[in-house]
C-alpha cells in the first residue's frame, strides 16, 4: 500500500541544552517519510533548492521512499528553520524561518501519486493541502497536520480542509488554540464535529491521545532518560502511525491503537540524537523490541 | 489492614473558571481519608479549631474512618487555604494561607495508631513527618507526599525523611525542583537513590507515572469533559493508591499498578465538583465501573 506525503524538506539549525547543530537535515516530510518507510512505500511531493545535494539525498536512499516528486530548483535555497529549546523540551522557540523555495511551492502530483492509497498532508499552507487532496482520487485514508500559524492567518482555509479529512494529527496546544476550549476532550470533539472520524492529539513528553466520537485511547510517551533534540518527533510519530496503518487491510480501532504505539516508538528514537541521526540507524528489530516494552509500560490487570 | 494518615484538615476558599466557593471542607488528610476508606480502615492524626463543627465532621461519618486522633482546639481556628485556578487547571495560585491551629501541631499517636499497618505522611513539615514515623512500630508500608515550600526551606529534614520511606508520591514539578533535573526519569531515579523503593509521580491531567529501579509504569488521567475543581485531586489519588494497597496481602508490582488506577479513578471523581462534594456521593460500583473503563482507555494488542 502506498502513502503520498506533501510537506517540507528543510535545513534546520538547532540549539538544545545539550548542544547545537548547524544546517542539519530537517523538514516534516523528511521525518515523516523515513519513519513511515519502515512499514509502507512512501512517495514524496516536496521541493528543495540546489543546496540540498547528493549527500543530503542519501537520507532517503535504501528505503521504501520514492523521491521522484521531490523537485529541485536550480539557483534557489531550501527551506530553512532555526530553533532553540530550553530545559522544557516541549516548547521550541523559533529564531528564524526562511521559506526560500517553499514560498512558490505549487505541488503537482504524478499520475501514480494521484492513485495513492493513503495521503498525509503534513504541516503546510491549508490551501496547498486542499490543492493536493483535490488532485487525488480520494485515498482510503486522508490525514492532516497543521500549526499555530495557519490557525492564526488561514483559519477558513484550514476549516475547509478539516471538513474533508478522515484523521487529524495535531498538538495539544493547537487543539486549544483552534477551538478556544481549555478542556482537551471537548476541544477534540469540536474538531470531530467538522467531519473527521478521528483526532490524534500529540502531547510531547506526555504521549498521545486518540479521540473518536465514542472512545478515547491514551498512550504515554516512551520514558527516556536522555532526550537530546525533540525536533521532528511529531512528524516521526505521524510517520509511524500512518506508515503502520497503510500496511494494514482493515483500519479498525485496534489497528489505530497499535499505530499510535508504533508512532510513539519511532518518535522515541528520533529524540535520542540530533536531526535524523538516530532514526537513520534504527532497525525493525529495535522498533519491535520497544513496541513490546510499551506493553509493560502501560499494562495492568483487573483485580483478581 | 489499617492506615494511619497525618496531615491537614482545612477550610478552603476556591475560585475556578467555573465558580467560587467560600470556606468549604478541604485538607490533604480529609481527601486522603475519604478516598482510602473505600478500601481500608483509616485512622487520622490531625488538628482543627472549634470552627470545624459537627456539620463538617459528617464528611468522615459512616465511613471506615477513625477520627479519635483528630484534636479539636477550643477557641482556635482551623487551617485555612485560599486558592485560584485559571483555565490551566494544573496550576493553583495561592491567595492566602493561615496556619492557625496547624502552627503548633505536635502529632501524638495512640497505642493503636503506633501499630498501624500502613502510614501515609501527607504534605506537612518534614520534621513532623519524622516525629510521626518515629512513634510507630515501623509499618509495612510508609509513603510520603511533600510540597515546594519544604523543598525550599526544610531540604535537609526532607532528605532525612525521604531516606526512611518506602514510597514517595509527589508532583512532577516537585521532582524537578528537588533534583534540579529536567528529565523526569533521571530525577525520579535520584530520589530512589536516597532509599525509597518506588516513586509515583503525579502529573495532573496527564496522569501518573511509577518509577522503580527496574521498571516504569505510566497511566493516563481519566479523560473528563468537565473538570470543575482540581483541589484535592492529588490527595484523593494518594488515598486511592494507599487505600487499595493496604487492603492487599502482597505488595507486588501488579498490585501497585492496580493501586495507581484506583487512585486515578478516585481523583477523577473529586475534580467533578467543588470540595469533596462528588467524592462523598461516589459508590463502590461507580469506582469499579470507571476502573474497567481505564482498561479500554489504555488497552492495545500486540500485532496479530
Amino acid at each position: 500500500m502506498s502513502i503520498l506525503v506533501v510537506g517540507s524538506v528543510a535545513f534546520d539549525s538547532l540549539t538544545t541544552p545539550f548542544g547545537s547543530v548547524d544546517r542539519c537535515i530537517g523538514g516534516a516530510a523528511t521525518y515523516f517519510s523515513v519513519s513511515a518507510s519502515f512499514f509502507s512505500d512512501v512517495s514524496m511531493v516536496a521541493v528543495v533548492g540546489d543546496d540540498f545535494g547528493a549527500e543530503e539525498l542519501k537520507v532517503f536512499e535504501g528505503r521504501r521512499i520514492d523521491t521522484s516528486g521531490l523537485q529541485r530548483i536550480a539557483g534557489a535555497k531550501t527551506f530553512f528553520w532555526s530553533g532553540e529549546y530550553g530545559y522544557d523540551l516541549n516548547v521550541a522557540k523559533t529564531r528564524d524561518t526562511q521559506l526560500n523555495v517553499f514560498a512558490d511551492f505549487r505541488p503537482q502530483l504524478s499520475e501514480a501519486q494521484k492513485q495513492s492509497d493513503v495521503l498525509f498532508l503534513a504541516n503546510i499552507d491549508p490551501d496547498l493541502q486542499m490543492s493536493v487532496l483535490e488532485q487525488t482520487e480520494r485515498p482510503r485514508l486522508v490525514a492532516l497536520d497543521t500549526m499555530n500559524l495557519w490557525i492564526d492567518i488561514k483559519r477558513s482555509s484550514l476549516e475547509a480542509i478539516l471538513r474533508k479529512v478522515d484523521l487529524v494529527v495535531i498538538n495539544e496546544a493547537e487543539v486549544r488554540q483552534f477551538t478556544q476550549e481549555a478542556n482537551l476532550i471537548k476541544g477534540a470533539r469540536q474538531i470531530l464535529a467538522l467531519g473527521p472520524q478521528r483526532i490524534i492529539v500529540k502531547r510531547g513528553e506526555y504521549g498521545a491521545m486518540m479521540i473518536t466520537p465514542d472512545a478515547v485511547f491514551a498512550a504515554p510517551a516512551y520514558p527516556l532518560e536522555n532526550v537530546f533534540d525533540p525536533t521532528g518527533a511529531g512528524d516521526t510519530f505521524a510517520g509511524g502511525v500512518i506508515g503502520y496503518l497503510a500496511s494494514r487491510k482493515e483500519l479498525s480501532d485496534a489497528e489505530f491503537r497499535r499505530a499510535i504505539i508504533f508512532g510513539s516508538v519511532l518518535a522515541s528514537f528520533t529524540v535520542e540524537k540530533f536531526s535524523l541521526d538516530r532514526l537513520r540507524e534504527v532497525t525493525m528489530a529495535e522498533i519491535r523490541e520497544r513496541f513490546s516494552e510499551f506493553r509493560h509500560l502501560t499494562h495492568f490487570e483487573e483485580s483478581e
